[in-house]
């Protein structure tokens, strides 16, 4: 009964998503944040898509292979919303059921931004899809690590693998980013803008202090 | 110079769907129909999803790989749309381009049928996804063959390779056919209903008779 009666009065963890162009430090600061905060004793976990779902990963084998040169604008679209979904059924949401806060590296902004506006089938349509895959399930904060498209390149320059999409060019990344300033001016409530071009201790810092004020319910700096 | 001209005189090509429940003779009967035709001397193709395109295949596989019993409705729709779209750009409009008819076993109404209502998506969403997916490239007209889920499902029963579509219960079957109902009563203007429990020389004669009229202009029998 004891444990029954705990289940029922759980709060339901945050959903809070890092978003950024390519080399931004997405990755890096949302799982330096994972790290510290647990260590503080938060409940919380890292996660991407595809993230642990067998299935999110098929889908995005089919996307990011280099060989699939002829993939249409919109099939791209409609597959990073499937992978999206079914991440989100699987990994996501389950997690937020017991409680936990989900750390997500990358979520619907950066399909709006990368096939909204840089591949520009506009950030509408891909918003209307999107809104089909996470049915409701919006993130309650985005954290926007904010570089420019030429420091970003300079920063995965060395990478040994490179996918379909870290392949594009410099314009390419230069649409990426004006996609995510559309995107702030569109979500000023849900996304809190951090310029990431400082030093990653930095930023680490001020991302712990946001997911901190976040999960604490204090609001957190604009 | 003349080829210039010809090529800018000459037609596109129609866009013609063939659609059905499981065993209600679709691939036959529209296989049939453009081997007939194309003796007569019209120009047309048999297609279907994912029919040719490497993309699409890749996604098809993911769709319908037994092991992926995990999948969520909305995912699955979401990767048919992407496999339609792909399959639209690399095959369906190039052939049309070139004034030849293209004859698709099955297509959006598929989606809206067995994800819309028998997954219990809903129509609405699942044509929105699909509207992203086509951009406005509906079929000119759409032949449906009609039968009975139990009358389907007997013909298919000695297949020897069943997909994960193929091995849903027959409650599921018969949602799928009174999803095409509904969608034979929204469209119906497009859609041409074929009684296909008669004998197979008969559905495909009368197949064949519609597509010539579809092709030819002259007013079809609803």
């Amino acid at each position: 009964m004891r444990s029954h009666a705990i289940i029922s009065v759980m709060n339901a963890g945050k959903f809070i998503t890092f978003e950024g162009p390519d080399g931004s430090g997405k990755t890096t600061v949302s799982k330096a944040v994972v790290k510290k905060l647990s260590e503080e004793g938060y409940s919380l976990i890292y996660t991407r898509e595809p993230g642990g779902s067998e299935i999110a990963e098929q889908i995005r084998n089919v996307i990011l292979d280099p060989q699939n040169t002829l993939m249409d604008a919109r099939t791209e679209a409609l597959l990073y919303a499937a992978s999206r979904r079914q991440h989100l059924v699987e990994i996501v949401k389950p997690a937020m059921a017991q409680g936990i806060t989900v750390i997500s590296d990358r979520f619907i902004d950066s399909s709006l931004a990368y096939q909204g506006i840089a591949r520009g089938i506009g950030i509408d349509p891909v918003y209307e899809i999107n809104a089909f895959a996470i049915d409701d399930c919006m993130p309650d904060k985005t954290i926007y690590l904010d570089v420019s498209a030429e420091e970003g390149l300079k920063r995965i320059a060395d990478r040994v693998f490179l996918d379909r999409m870290d392949k594009e060019s410099v314009s390419f990344h230069q649409k990426v980013r004006e996609g995510y300033m559309q995107i702030l001016a569109k979500y000023p409530e849900r996304i809190i803008c951090v310029d990431a071009a400082r030093d990653l201790d930095v930023v680490v810092e001020e991302a712990c202090r946001l997911v901190r004020e976040i999960i604490d319910g204090s609001p957190e700096k604009q």
